[in-house]
């Protein structure tokens, strides 16, 4: 008995020291002093690479170096902000096993790191009150089946039971899910830090799974087999929207102390969901007064269901009528949808229909979704 | 603009693909008719190994076999139940990249999959009312900073605003955290499954952060800088159980529709959660009327801060006065902590304190833990 304390004991503080990592002889990610990151992975494999967010859009995995069996790489120097990598080991997508720290990503697990500057400081858990995030199911009588969503509720909602709050609903893009905004946002970092410094309103955010076909997300659960419906529905084929119309936002307003008005909603999406927020404010112009349309412009063939010129410019003119306080476009100057923007813009433009426009630097990429993000919600509710 | 929209279309037809893997060369895991089960990689490593729970505890990974640059392994007859496993590419511990089903355990991740035969259906995702499962944070005046915790509310709690529900605090182990139960229980389906079958009351279960000294799991955000302060703390030293009864019950029972009393207060835990379930409810014995303890016996020693034979044996009469409906302790044969159990029984029969005892195959493992929740659930609060 005393032997198996004394290994009971042995595998504790064994776990333990390799739990808090006291005193690695390995360490990675090392954020050094210059914002430069070092890498490290010790493995007798005779080729490993890395690849990571901090790279080109669409950069292949670079070689690192070896050293006596570890395996390294620096980075140049980085900006603060959200960084996803991984190893890999003959091939083999590898997260870093020496970082905690990891996500899923559609379905790929990748490692994760924050440069702690400037706006990086907005995606890190602060000490600052926290909202809370709550995986829901939903009946969605328009698709059939229950669909699972993530819903933010702000710091003071379960100890506030009498006020009522606005609502944002958050829209993924393609290979995304329900999780996607939560993960890689993060919306509970940015929303509790901005709501802390004082510079956005408390608000519930719902994120929804814009797949028409697929109830959850490939991680829900050890079964899941709805999951491949998602390939045999067109995305963005409308089933979604309108499901977001009739079953989403009548569930919220009526589980949630939700403040039920136009003044009072939100819309805002990347890519495919940009599509989405298109569609869905197009059709419903008296729903939401405020409007974010990230990395997504004007689709107008027929490949994401039918697109008529005509119709489209008298949705927009009872958009104009409807007069949203803010209708945001931003994209990246290098996202490969850029002329889709620049045509939406034009059309816009043509129709008198008022937008405000954001443009940053790089691509179709989750660091400017997430700096998007910390830009408009401060706008929204004010 | 042409070239860009097909590029953006072949992307995404290429990311749905791959997403739902429609097609797909190779699978991984693959359940065979006959309840084995085959794992695949392709890699040009020379070294590939697999190790998963389906072995022995403690058990060395085991080579897979090349064939055509795939390795394979193919398993024993599995029984129905809850398997994690991974790969270790040239020593490199790896998720199955075909597998998109994976958990964090601890700092580690693992693929995952369910057998879903016997008690493994209760494990899965089915097509049954989902409760909710929301990350709160609490303040812990007597830690002196903010904790998260994980809060399951069940399926009618948002719809049914009147009902007021018991409360199951669930305690985790050596290593884990918050997330565990949520991850490996699995919680959600455990509940939902039981609930939908008519076996268990509908109840809210509060998984908290065991460790004095960590304010949240590796894996809340970015930034969690009280990590390292776990190991300047003694497990189960008292703070934790503190805490449990001085913050958490008070914060459910304010923020949350509880019932509060001791008739609907239930508390389990298995290893150190097994500990901490003792030391609360002999110092609390008017708390809970429902007590597991999983996998953890007596420790009759100080290592665990001071122990005291007589106060222990004053607060077991205490409890036998205080009349638990159900105090059960529960362990697989082969556990490394079987003998500290056998003691603890020993102990209570001394004392004349009752209990029920449940005894497994198999040892100190989430296959105990998992099947002793779903055996436990159903006696809850009736």
């Amino acid at each position: 008995m005393k032997i198996k304390l004394i290994l009971f004991l042995g595998l504790l503080i064994f776990n333990l020291s390799s739990f808090a990592q006291q005193k690695p002889v390995l360490v990675s990610p090392q954020i050094n002093a210059d914002q430069t990151v070092t890498f490290r992975l010790k493995t007798k494999a005779s080729n490993v690479k890395i690849k990571g967010t901090w790279m080109k859009e669409n950069a292949k995995a670079v070689d690192m170096i070896k050293s006596d069996s570890v395996w390294t790489y620096t980075t140049d120097v980085l900006s603060g902000d959200f960084y996803r990598y991984n190893f890999y080991v003959e091939g083999v997508e590898t997260l870093d096993p020496l970082n905690s720290y990891a996500e899923r990503a559609g379905v790929r697990y990748e490692s994760i790191l924050v440069v702690p500057d400037g706006v990086g400081k907005l995606y890190q858990v602060q000490a600052v009150p926290h909202g809370s995030i709550s995986t829901v199911w939903y009946d969605s009588p328009s698709m059939g089946y229950q669909r699972r969503m993530y819903v933010y509720t702000p710091p003071e909602y379960l100890e506030n039971t009498t006020k009522n709050y606005p609502v944002l609903y958050l829209l993924h893009g393609a290979g995304g899910d329900e999780y996607a905004w939560i993960a890689r946002g993060p919306v509970g970092p940015i929303l509790d830090n901005l709501i802390a410094q004082g510079k956005a309103k408390e608000m519930i955010v719902v994120v929804t799974n814009g797949y028409p076909g697929q109830f959850a997300s490939p991680n829900a659960g050890p079964v899941n087999t709805n999951v491949d419906k998602a390939v045999t529905e067109t995305m963005a084929n409308g089933k979604f929207e309108t499901s977001l119309v009739k079953d989403v936002i009548p569930f919220i307003e009526s589980r949630y102390r939700v403040i039920k008005d136009k003044q009072h909603r939100a819309i805002a999406g990347f890519s495919m969901g940009g599509l989405q927020t298109q569609k869905i404010t197009n059709a419903n112009p008296n729903l939401f007064d405020y409007i974010g349309v990230m990395s997504m412009g004007l689709m107008d063939d027929n490949r994401f269901g039918p697109f008529n010129r005509e119709e489209h410019a008298q949705q927009i003119k009872a958009l104009i009528k409807a007069h949203p306080k803010l209708y945001w476009i931003g994209t990246g100057k290098e996202d490969f949808l850029y002329q889709s923007i620049i045509k939406l813009r034009k059309t816009y433009d043509d129709l008198g229909m008022p937008y405000e426009y954001r443009e940053s630097s790089g691509g179709h990429t989750w660091n400017n979704w997430s700096l998007y993000l910390t830009e408009l919600i401060p706008r929204f509710f004010k």
